[in-house]
């Protein structure tokens, strides 16, 4: 295998692809390298963490002098890179102008000729909203480019790669990704997506990598094609995304715009950097915006570069100490409309579960979007299939109180020193959102459903017993609810976080 | 005045304190010089962003040799800064070690021979869970020798400091701030929070803060003494504190540890680091790994401080951008312990208000903490003020539907372009949190009551009838709920982002 994984975490890995000039390390960023232009050198990039570029073989190709000198003496040559490259194969000027001066076959064996490391056919990216016409006539041309270029790199020492498009039609994605599959080729980008991150259409963006990843062996390296905001890094790695490529570094430098992985900001706008980058602790916002033009790209260009590399060692680091979820759950803050699309991942529980490895260290509550981890809904299934040895059993929401079992938000019903639930680290149950205390009681009455034939006694503090009697909730028989004579220590019969404290109305203005 | 305030955001400011040594820019975070020991001098920590440092008087006065030297030379030349110092006085080694070998005056004197810009009187810190006895004692003694340090410091140049006390008694630390006020001193040091900070208690610290902000003068300049985490830089600026001071770098450096705005690593768990400052840009953490120890603790030290003056300059830019409370709603999740204690401010609103400026360039949703900014606040008042030209009113959910009124999630009824609601970023209605939706449904009823002469016709989605059915919301009768013909658009019947997926029983795994 080309690709094999050394680390998971979530959907997302740490893993290791094999190419002619040398391994690379995943989550990869591949900064794109015009070949046209001389801007940042690859021999810079790698100080700052590149371990493999991405450039054009089509623009390359359409120039005499280029072209010549790279079949002369090979890609790597040309852009001064003792990376590893990947090219591109002409199909992003498909998209943007309509048409281009080659045919796949062609296209496919000057990469094979030039050296390049991961080879791209010339498939067809459908625009996103696209009939589904238009988007089965271009799929069914990319398989065949596909399966016609797999054959030519048989004879290059190159990965091929083949990508997976199909518009917003979850079916086609997912036809898109089987028949990819099938042809076995070294690599896996997902297509398409860019005019989608541009106008931060984020949950599409989700919702086609989830759709693809279902279908994909889990053994694939993916590649986000076009992504390069260090803003969606995370989370498209926790999605089981392995490359990015980053033309944004520099086209953003050229509008006088700096990434943060908050967004992305204008230099005009920038008192402070918020950034301890060479570029950044080397001049000061107001130096750079009276530098030229020129030079001022430049710098910019390398800050976004650094920044880019920082998320990728940032997401490294946490696949290391599996806690990717809590790193999401922070980036997704970022904007409300990333903010919504990882909501969806409620809708692959299954999916993402089957991916992300049981043995964690720790849980920290972030949020409600914590309450749908993978490690909770595992808890949730251990805990009713439970088998007691007893009768009568006592459960206490209050956490110095002797018991069986504790009551605790998110996880529930909670026995000894389970990991992670034993260990949750949560906000005062005064202040947790409504749905950390839904879900806990979903797990209780879950488990007094099942264990119907032994009897137990509930100690709930008053966020629990107000929850249950506003919201109806139907505590099953062979449990009794007793309010502990010190219950008045848990003073809050407020609705937690969700609470008014003030009212909406005049009477507040007199 | 010593200090103004040129630019605010939540109750956050940017402000500058005239020393005799020059001016800080606030938020400002003075790392602390061991006048013993040779570590990172504040040459170049002024490279770092640092404006001003720190240092301990009585660890001078206590030396004979540093002692003599600082008496000729100034305790700028002993420590090598040409930066203003600020010095404790001792009353950190009195909480310590329970006592301390000179007198309030003594040490006040010395302060000033020494020419100190920020002198400190002995005040006594009184440790939290101390009883209400002796923290009305030691406050008082505290505030006696506050006012015999201000008289005495009349004779210098320098700033004198009044501590503020009070263990977790709000009305003493009222007291203290209120006291302290009186006296007039050029500088306010929240005093007793380590203890707080580094037990995770951080719901006191808010606590506190907020109380004593809340006695004293908006434009006092108020240190929160011996906070040096970066972790809670933001949330302290948002809550109106100006100052830090990082005896941290050192302290975790010495201890192989290595700070984060997301909380503290270990440096033998570090495989990549999480940043990119001049530090982290040289070494991998396994080369760190295998340097001698003295050489790691100075790395370490500088790593330190350059991300706690970076998460300096991110607070500064978040207060000229308008947008400290996104920073703080993201800052919180680093530790639940956090979460919670950002949960508090819902019971300061009024106070919190008064502060904040009313003119936002936006609002972007991070999460339910967003619906509780003053901006929400004001924006339901606003709405319950507008009168009414006219007789009969459609209010829609439906974003491309004509309307008089929209309803959004957060701010309920929107009229027009208002700022910030009706350019509000927010996550689709269809995953947005319930507390969302209700905040909005609160403002829409207190509207309709309020124009309770006025009729009006209700398009909602289903997502709002379905909450307002759930939840037995009553509609005033003034307005009648109508189903679009189209509704079916919104086709979410789901209980949003709260809604259950997977049904926790054995129905799941059979």
């Amino acid at each position: 295998m080309m690709f094999e994984i050394v680390a998971k975490d979530a959907m997302g890995r740490i893993g290791k692809l094999k190419t002619p000039h040398g391994n690379v390390e995943t989550p990869a960023l591949m900064p794109v390298i015009n070949p046209n232009l001389k801007f940042i050198s690859p021999k810079e990039m790698r100080r700052m963490g590149a371990e493999i570029v991405i450039t054009n073989s089509y623009i390359i190709y359409k120039n005499e002098g280029l072209r010549q000198q790279a079949l002369e003496k090979g890609v790597h040559s040309l852009i001064e890179s003792d990376l590893p490259v990947m090219t591109d194969s002409g199909s992003y000027q498909l998209m943007v102008y309509g048409d281009v001066d080659v045919d796949n076959r062609t296209i496919v064996e000057f990469q094979g000729k030039i050296g390049s490391d991961i080879a791209v056919p010339l498939d067809i990216p459908t625009p996103p909203d696209a009939s589904k016409e238009k988007a089965e006539k271009d799929l069914a041309e990319t398989l065949e480019r596909e399966d016609e270029a797999i054959r030519i790199y048989r004879s290059f020492t190159g990965l091929i790669a083949a990508p997976i498009q199909g518009s917003l039609y979850p079916e086609l994605r997912k036809l898109s990704a089987r028949k990819a599959a099938e042809l076995k080729p070294d690599f896996y980008p997902i297509g398409g997506v860019v005019p989608l991150l541009d106008s931060y259409r984020f949950a599409d963006v989700v919702r086609i990598i989830l759709e693809v990843k279902s279908v994909l062996p889990p053994s694939a390296p993916v590649h986000l094609f076009g992504a390069g905001h260090p803003m969606v890094f995370a989370l498209a790695v926790a999605l089981g995304c392995d490359f990015f490529d980053s033309a944004a570094y520099a086209l953003y430098a050229k509008d006088d715009r700096y990434l943060t992985v908050q967004g992305t900001k204008r230099l005009e706008e920038l008192h402070h950097f918020p950034c301890c980058c060479p570029v950044c602790t080397d001049h000061t916002p107001d130096e750079m915006k009276k530098l030229p033009k020129e030079e001022r790209e430049i710098l910019l260009g390398k800050h976004n570069l650094w920044v880019s590399f920082e998320e990728i060692r940032v997401i490294k680091q946490a696949i290391k100490e599996k806690n990717l979820f809590e790193l999401v759950e922070n980036r997704i803050r970022a904007h409300p409309y990333l903010l919504s699309s990882w909501r969806l991942v409620r809708e692959f529980g299954d999916l993402i579960e089957t991916h992300d490895p049981s043995a964690k260290q720790g849980f920290f509550y972030t949020g409600v979007e914590s309450c749908y981890r993978p490690g909770v809904m595992r808890h949730h299934r251990r805990i009713l299939n439970l088998s007691l040895d007893g009768e009568r059993f006592v459960i206490s929401s209050f956490p110095d109180e002797p018991a069986d079992f504790k009551l605790i938000p998110v996880f529930g019903i909670v026995a000894g020193d389970w990991y992670p639930a034993g260990h949750a680290e949560l906000p005062d149950v005064e202040y947790i959102e409504e749905e950390a205390i839904e879900k806990g009681l979903r797990c209780l009455v879950g488990f007094l459903r099942e264990n119907a034939d032994k009897t137990f006694e509930l100690k709930l503090s008053k966020r629990w017993i107000s929850f249950i009697e506003r919201e109806g909730i139907d505590i099953p028989e062979n449990a009794k609810i007793k309010f502990p004579e010190d219950h008045d220590r848990d003073v809050s019969d407020k609705k937690g976080w969700m609470g008014e404290n003030y009212p909406v109305g005049r009477q507040r203005n007199s």
